[in-house]
């Protein structure tokens, strides 16, 4: 192990996000015996205090302020973009210019251009890259997947996709960037519907056709008077305009004739991260709860008469994918090591030259159907996704 | 009690709904001390032999094959009426104009204009009327109905509601009435998002506008040979075309703001009858489940810090609607229950001189609901419900 | 139909089992078509216009204010024995005599010398004889039983069974006679683990050896103001002093090797009937609760790699024993059809000449387990069962 | 944080608890700030090839195959023992002598003999002690333990737990040492019934007196064949006796009054780490399973009328113990996390120089408990907890 080559992380952003990457970077060699090795070179900030305490806290080597610095150190392999989505193109496409492979948190961008562009230049700098879609790696997922792939849930008719938060109730919650669409795109829809999204892709294939409703409940909020964190209140009495979606949903016709119910909403009371989906196909049926993301739920519509019935699968063994790094049976594993698993084929796709599925031709896929959905919302009608696609990519 | 005034039933059909029916105006009076008492007087098939039978089993003084037969009665006070779809609007604007009451089973008509003449007869003849949309009748959904009253759960933010089923997924399962459009008029939207239409005008209010879609997964079945129940299968090599939908999904933009995500279908494999809703609001949310039909589950965001989360409430106690006739709290009831509570609304109506909710205004203002689902999945396009409402209502 | 043989009932008592019973007498001939058919002919209550009414409402032909009358009336063919537990002796071996058929409540008496000499009685006087443990007959139940008799779950290592009820925790419940040696015999044991350990012998067969301990939370009680319910409160200032069990939990050892570990309270706070049983095999194993008694879960221990897991299966399709009488798989029933085919296998008793099981030998085997609990609790020691067993019966 | 003061860790075993807890060490200091930082100085294995490519994978910085060796050293101020039982005390004294603090595996000892005595030698060479219950650091567990010590659930009547495994079923698993009474001293009782001792003690209080019994379901097993893991088959034909117990189950009067009943099991199939514990107490009770981790079931008698349910508590906000150092509330957490929990109260005790419960004297109180449960198993009758209590405790 001493001898494996070491991928050099330089991250920019330090947040939420920030910390789900970098533990994942270091608590990934303890489970899973790579070809090669995550090293936490650099973390980026622009206020110098806050980023030296995160780069102590978080174990990485060193800091800088700038991340263009970061771009031009030839001692970073990897860069991980953890940034607001309105960073994500200049950033990816200077890196893939200077030849990193680069990580980038989802939506991929801002617009359905910038993805475009930034997949462009990950294509023409030959560089590896992927997108931070986590979900799909929860063992359940892939088991999930496994399942469908190998026809046992036979042709698929529905999708039925929920991602169900409650964080922004609070009509004192501020004015965060995440609700402020110059700096995010969308709310809810480029948020968590994006992740439901990439998972319906991921288990049952593309979207043909969509279309959507969005809704701002609270249309003004204070503007935030700390830096809190997600509960924070503000007391503030100047109030900004809220210009994203607090919940957006849509119909979807799959290519494969399937049909999909999607919703995505910040104000659903109760469920603190529900992120839900069910499919039903001609054989068998599953549902996932990330609330409860060991579980996977079964059906088999030829199990014996008056045995059939959903089976609530602990997907906590060997026989289920990434989980036999871990621990023994029925020990189960959380939220942290979806991002493990993710970086672990990261790791795999760098050692051995491929970018590793969610890439960016997948962030701009997803794009384009978010793209998709926004326009049926304001059209008021059906929008068929491949006519999003943009010309440079034919 | 004996000297109760006798409400005398004629039921036209005796099948599934019929069963149902017949059982609930026997059981009744058990359990409620209404002012007036059911009594099954006469049943009509057009199988002589078959409703004779029936008459005996579900216990029926007597019985007609002409339909017209029993309306012409006078010792017929309520005509209940459970025959395929295409049948109700004739029988329900004949008995309005002999004076009976009606019970009809949903959706109300073949049509929306078949729906308002319906109503316009009953309210000319002044007779008393309702539509059997049981559902809303368990003691978990008239609780969830009292806390939203109250206002426990705010401003309606979210409606998500699915009407699961599996029961034609066998490409074998014949061409039964309930598949023909001739006959029924829509497939799985006007059997079973009928219901779900009708619980969540109950609880949330009405419906602005709506865009939908509808799927025919199965175009063609083996003509039925035999009279075979819901399980059948046909081993017929004649086939015919399925012409009404086998799912249906739209997207519902409610008076007061609210958004509503709906899904009803009869190929969810593993959901027998998975007749779900879940509201939120900015005060709590609530969940419900047909196959758990007694649960009620509550969210509060009041609750305290620390202390948040859905309370699975049994909702079989005396202070639950209807519960405390039945038996003690954790003694559950069933399906059958929610007929006879609806029984029990429609004596009281009788009795008092109103026609309790659902009633055909209800069943004409569903029937607008699911013409313009039907009209938003042809234009591909959101469609104003109040567009739909025919003149002769204004 | 019409020219079956009618089974004329006579009822003794009309709490709350009255109401069950004559609600599953009345019932039962809309589900099943058995051979004879019940008739409420007779109640029986001390206080008058009580029991006038009584009959009035559950819809006896007739009723009586003795006892004694009823069994010496030539209309009735089976008594119905739902008074308090002190009487059942009295009352079972005057019906045998007088050649009547019986139905008794749980347990079968105060003592297991009175259930020996019941017994006894309806042994010589070759009359049909059940007592009413209605738990084994939900669908859920009976299925497990043919799994687990077909082999599916293997041998049977363990049986855990907990009866949880909270109906007398709160201190000013008053002194009912549930409550009272002299009348019940004991308290959360006879009442409630009495019908664990029916279910359990059904399930997995006899007890061998037992050891348990009884407690009792709160020691005196204020006496009963009113006639109230189940959740009536008393204000009375006057004390009487608890002399049965709040709870009881015990040890057992079966015959087949099996281990079995029980409990049954009343002080199980959030437990409104909360009937729970699982069963682990060498092959399989099973969990059900009658809170949602529609349900079984189910284990194979042979079920692929990666898809083990419970499945939850919906006990409501015509492959499950009796509820194909029902309703379409998916719709629920509750605790009153329990009765209903308790009541189905004693019509079929009758009809067919013999006692069905629970009969009055379960009840003694029953009762000397119960009286093994007790005597171990006594001695801080393991009991034999069958060394309680009576001479008498040899 | 870089001048924090090391705790240097020597480890010795690196089998399934040796990669919890190095792993444990190496990730608290990204979630926590404590005030001293462990560090991965030295792990300990016979086998030489073995411990050196251990100690590469977990990241320790040396190795030894000596633990004696590793004691002498001075650059070791921690010795964590994660070896076979029955070497539990040679260790931890002679650890305690050369003043090192000890974290030790559950349970502490082969004998109350052994347990009482490396309790006498870390108290008298005032070293920092622990006894490696994980389990009570579950969030919800911690959560729980404030609800009872704050009074919310009221005086407590019933302790329900139950550890189920399943791991050892089938009959080909081999005669490992777990199932070896000279290594392991018990079974099930020592291995998982321990943890549930642990718990209730930490949750209820101390036990006083218990009566149980303890099964082998399988007498004899094959030779292991390989060094295979957890769900390993041995083919050999070579028989070993099995002299622990697979399941034991005992009855608990707690010295509050409250009543326990317990059962730990590796033959209930299905339940791959089913650690269950159920409270009832006058004002509340509350429900946990191990498999659902993150989720603490509250029930409140005081709750309003109609809205009285068990609450399901996803326990990963700020404001349930612990958790705050992870993920926004329903980014869910998993088993590794309740080593961290301890490993940082373990932290906190070496610097403020207390032994954090639980310590050696709780591992000594669990294993008078797991003795008087083997006493009372061998004479068939309840055996009073304090009176195992050895003399040079007094």
């Amino acid at each position: 192990m001493g001898v494996k080559k070491k991928i050099r992380i330089g991250m920019i952003g330090y947040k939420f996000m920030g910390k789900a990457h970098s533990h994942a970077y270091r608590d990934l060699p303890f489970y899973f015996d790579c070809d090669v090795e995550p090293v936490l070179q650099a973390v980026v900030g622009r206020d110098e205090d806050g980023v030296r305490e995160a780069a102590e806290r978080m174990g990485f080597a060193s800091y800088e302020t700038d991340w263009r610095k970061l771009i031009e150190r030839d001692d970073i392999d990897l860069i991980d973009i953890v940034t607001p989505n309105n960073t994500h193109a200049e950033i990816a496409i200077a890196a893939a210019e200077a030849g990193k492979h680069i990580l980038c948190e989802k939506p991929l961008a801002l617009t359905l251009e910038d993805a475009q562009r930034m997949y462009n230049a990950v294509k023409k700098n030959n560089v590896i890259h992927m997108v931070c879609h986590n979900y799909r790696f929860a063992p359940a997922v892939q088991f999930a997947k496994k399942l469908i792939q190998e026809g046992r849930l036979g042709k698929i008719y529905h999708v039925r996709a929920q991602y169900l938060q409650d964080w922004i109730m609070d009509p004192k919650f501020p004015s965060v960037w995440r609700l402020k669409k110059a700096v995010t795109g969308s709310g809810a829809l480029g948020d968590i519907a994006a992740h439901s999204i990439d998972m319906a892709r991921f288990l049952v294939g593309e979207f043909e056709e969509v279309t959507g409703m969005m809704e701002t409940f609270i249309k003004e909020r204070p503007v935030a008077d700390s830096s809190g964190g997600l509960s924070a209140k503000s007391e503030s009495t100047i109030m900004e305009e809220v210009d994203v979606d607090d919940a957006s949903a849509f119909l979807v016709r799959f290519e494969n004739g399937a049909m999909g119910v999607f919703e995505a909403t910040r104000f659903a009371g109760g469920n603190r991260n529900g992120n839900r989906i069910e499919i039903n196909g001609s054989k068998g049926s599953i549902r996932w709860d990330m609330e409860q993301m060991n579980n996977l739920e079964v059906y088999f519509a030829d199990d014996e008469n008056g045995l059939q019935g959903f089976r609530n699968i602990t997907c906590t063994e060997e026989h289920h994918p990434f989980a036999g790094a871990y621990w023994p049976a029925g020990h189960i594993i959380g939220y942290e090591h979806t991002f493990i698993n993710l970086m672990t084929e990261l790791m795999k796709g760098i050692s051995e030259g491929y970018s590793p599925s969610p890439n960016f031709e997948d962030g701009v896929r997803n794009q384009e159907i978010l793209t998709a959905i926004e326009k049926s919302a304001e059209t008021r009608s059906w929008v068929n996704v491949k006519q999003m696609r943009l010309v440079e990519n034919v």
